[in-house]
């Protein structure tokens, strides 16, 4: 669905959110307190709202028009407004 | 920026939005207890949510592609399921 | 529902908001481009998220717990890691 | 920091969202469209933000008053009513 390079960076991107969801995991089996479980899963939150915001930025970048049929109607300008509300959404 | 019908949309969706935010005005002017106050809260939150959307959605449709100089470059598919995205963050 | 000072500091917020959805208003029913409505909007979701944190913020240090009749029952640590949580989603 | 009941519950749920959360990894890993992948995330997020919610659930019932010391401090109704804003937030 995208090129190889993003799809490295997104897999990077969901695999450190596995790795902050087994710590909250952890930290649900053992007995940390409540505030470090908080502050676990806003981290991880945080992360999968940055996945996201990734998965949406490409779609935008890619999908909303085929380049090669339709090279520049895509308005970069009109893009990156829409891309910056999507980012302070998805924060 | 928009149609003239998009336009009378935005415009009846912010003054109905203006209302809700005077009745909260009022509700805490008086003594209205807080729990309604935190219910006027959300509706008026939820109102200001569809309001971005609706904005949101307008600028996908119109601003992305110049459809007169690219017509038929917006996929509508893509734009549907991006749409789709942007309503369940912004609800 | 809440001391005097507190209701003033709700009811400049609520003021305050006001204006930036009007300002939203004069925006659509002028020539503004989309990109401006775009970001008076999200600043009036901010203002309307900080109100809301803020009633939530009082509601938790003046009605879970009736100070009158159970002073020092109210655990101070817990409310202000539960405050964090709150206001952390309300940006 | 919870009952034992409260703990297995909070466990299902954070090894359930794990699951969603490498089913998005196959999904980036393989050949799975766009599409997919958004309401992949879209799940993973509605689960996480639960998640919260029910952290948060037990932090005001649990530790915001010490029940020994103080029994029947918190009160009933207002934990309702913040619980209610808390779980509209987190959805």
């Amino acid at each position: 669905m995208h090129t190889v390079r993003e799809k490295q960076k997104l897999l990077a991107r969901v695999r450190r959110l596995k790795g902050q969801v087994e710590a909250i995991e952890r930290a649900l089996e053992g007995e940390t307190g409540c505030e470090q479980v908080l502050h676990l899963i806003a981290g991880a939150r945080g992360a999968m709202a940055g996945l996201m915001a990734e998965v949406v930025e490409d779609h935008v970048r890619t999908h909303l028009v085929d380049e090669e049929k339709h090279p520049g109607a895509l308005d970069k300008d009109a893009v990156e407004q829409l891309l910056d509300v999507v980012r302070s959404y998805l924060k």
